[in-house]
């Protein structure tokens, strides 16, 4: 039995997130949106693989278009060719001789190769009727590992190095059980720039209430108020939970490590993107100044190659891969294994529109497989947009719930695509 | 008297080289296109001022997109207002705060900003009735500093150090004359990887009988074809000149330095693009192994951050920066400097279409007010599509000659427009 992919549908997706201060940081206030993929298939119950990569704000159509550039390399393929041998489907979209000029492996181009080879696993497990993670939990480990194109990161991971570690991690994996538990998790959305304190201070009240105890700030605008704000939520938080703050890029790396020693008094347990995503020697350079701070980084970090610098140059204790900001699957594999090679754990990067949806897959799977721990390790969760999907995301008392159903949690809602589609959907119209 | 930008023109320009191998190496091979933007002004004699960006095949639809989702940053504003106060008019356009998601500053959106910013320079050239060089040579140190954006970049070149040096490199300026030898060139054309030796040997002989002692060619494919290749431009140029190898991405940091080795025999003055443009520290590590043979990319390392990078861990002996890959003349000035702070010279990227055009300002402003020297500085050459320029390059026996025209030399002949745009113009149709 065989599928195949006959067409690729995109949607220019957008909510109105940016009046209402959600999703605001140092450099970003947007309109959150997604470019939504549907690949239709030829399978009897009509089964479709979706995925989407999200996009802060306008310029969404140009990840769309980018979609449509690249969807003659998924249209006709048969689900099944593509996994016996996914590296050389993976480098059609990637390594294009005509399209890797846009990029190569980085922003549009590449967040738009991630909607569809997300979309193409999602259509994959749901073929095999399972949630993502154990799709990716249940494959031998050279089967793992072919899917992944080494080419530029050999240097730091052998294939069969990445072997012999998802080989080891699978030994216990059975025994490694979260459906009683979840997957911990901190929650970010306390701590937008654009809430007041009193706001900010009712928020982490909530938080605390409803069982989180790691909470994530937005730094980065004024010193003052960060320091008055830090000191507010460490007060409400107490002295052993995790406050973590993040500079979403704002500052030079000079200015970073000033400014972090100026937030010291609080304890941070880490500063996310004090720099520039491309300055993997300026992160090394606060990483050391910082210390015992962590630093983290790796929503905006572009590609494999990036964290393999990252990595090699101790410049992050913490990996913040994002689901669709490289691309898909495979290269978040890279990735994930890359991380336990060097001993750094994995946070994904979680928020924006289905990213939360997205990646408790990616933990889960990261733990059963490959880290084989907790220690150290959270999803981030932010509380918007949930209602848009049709399997969401399930936190209870600060952790994820493992997701049941098959696929990759991404399908939206008929309903929210169509009424949220820029230009033509309701809201916009 | 002030001038209003008052329309963004962009169209879809391709020329089909593809069939004919111009432009081959070991991962590219597209037909040559341009993103060509105009932009219309209030100017009493109607002046145009225009830019382009390149691009190696598909796609050249994204970057037209992404131009018209970066116009409106442009559209009305006064070319005095801009000059008058530079780094808020390029972040307008790099730092937009819903549209640096998709970079921020690299791949399709910073391709875009490249023909937008390139072409309010060219405009402001114009408009002053001077090429591009001598509006840059002419201006005070203070006046350049301005233009730049030293967030990212300030630890490892603060401001006063940049002034510092223009204002030391302006002494001998006047002194400085190209009138008559004109800027140092090698040629690329002799050496594409889609050409038989038979081409490769014929073009090597006409070169060197039209006056050109130094050559590039392509490798990364076949080893014994790189080296066969090598050994006959080497037996045809003569020990004394310089023969550059490009391999355009395709090796990983191993391979590079392994394939290096073998091709030493013919004393390669510089091995191009061996691996990924994002790795820093692999480009460092080949340099350590294959010196004396140099180390040079740029031309598509995505913006400052990665060239402060690559001169910061000395991985690069020669600093290739592209007019259109960076966001345009402002951060090309920052790159020009950094690679004076660390002693590097700076060797234009060039080919494409419109790229010889553009980079030979930027060469001469180098020599005239930042190098003070021409050793180790070469312009690259490629001998085609000029015809389809107003001011096309010229360059006699190995040399380019100083340009005179008004402008940044861009301006593309309306007949080639209109010909050669996709999908509408006659070529494609």
């Amino acid at each position: 039995m065989s599928t195949r992919i006959t067409a690729v549908d995109v949607h220019d997706v957008r909510f109105p997130t940016a009046a209402a201060g959600d999703g605001s940081d140092s450099l970003n206030r947007g309109d959150y949106s997604a470019a939504y993929v549907e690949l239709r298939s030829d399978a009897r119950d009509g089964t479709v693989g979706t995925g989407l990569a999200f996009t802060n704000g306008r310029g969404n159509e140009l990840v769309c278009a980018a979609v449509r550039t690249l969807a003659h390399h998924v249209v006709g393929v048969k689900v099944e060719d593509v996994f016996a041998d996914m590296v050389p489907f993976w480098r059609s979209l990637v390594a294009d001789d005509q399209l890797r000029w846009l990029g190569p492996e980085k922003g549009v181009i590449h967040l738009a190769t991630a909607a569809l080879v997300n979309a193409v696993w999602d259509l994959r497990a749901k073929l095999s009727r399972v949630p993502l993670w154990k799709l990716l939990a249940d494959m031998p480990a050279a089967d793992l590992v072919a899917t992944i194109d080494f080419r530029y990161i050999d240097d730091a991971l052998e294939p069969q190095e990445a072997r012999a570690m998802l080989e080891q991690a699978a030994a216990g994996a059975e025994e490694r059980e979260l459906d009683a538990s979840g997957y911990p998790a901190y929650t970010t959305s306390v701590g937008w720039l654009g809430y007041s304190d009193e706001k900010v201070r009712a928020l982490v009240r909530a938080a605390v209430a409803g069982g989180w105890r790691d909470m994530k700030m937005k730094v980065g605008l004024d010193a003052d108020a960060d320091a008055r704000r830090a000191a507010l939520i460490r007060s409400e938080i107490g002295p052993d939970a995790r406050l973590m703050m993040d500079a979403n890029q704002v500052w030079g790396v000079g200015e970073a490590i000033e400014r972090m020693q100026r937030l010291a008094f609080v304890r941070p347990y880490w500063i996310e993107e004090p720099t520039h995503p491309d300055d993997v020697l300026g992160h090394a350079r606060i990483a050391r100044a910082v210390a015992p701070v962590r630093v983290a980084t790796g929503e905006v970090a572009a590609n494999r190659v990036i964290f393999k610098q990252l990595l090699q140059a101790q410049a992050i204790g913490v990996c913040q891969v994002d689901a669709c900001r490289v691309g898909g699957v495979n290269e978040v594999l890279a990735i994930l294994l890359l991380a336990a090679r060097y001993g750094v754990p994995v946070c994904p990067h979680a928020g924006g529109v289905g990213l939360c949806e997205y990646v408790q897959h990616l933990a889960v799977f990261d733990y059963l497989r490959v880290s084989a721990s907790l220690e150290g390790r959270m999803i981030e969760y932010v509380d918007h947009l949930h209602e848009h999907f049709v399997d969401p995301v399930t936190v209870t008392r600060g952790r994820y719930r493992v997701p049941r159903s098959p696929g990759y949690s991404v399908t939206m809602r008929p309903e929210s695509v169509e009424r949220f589609t820029f230009p033509d959907g309701e809201v916009w119209t």
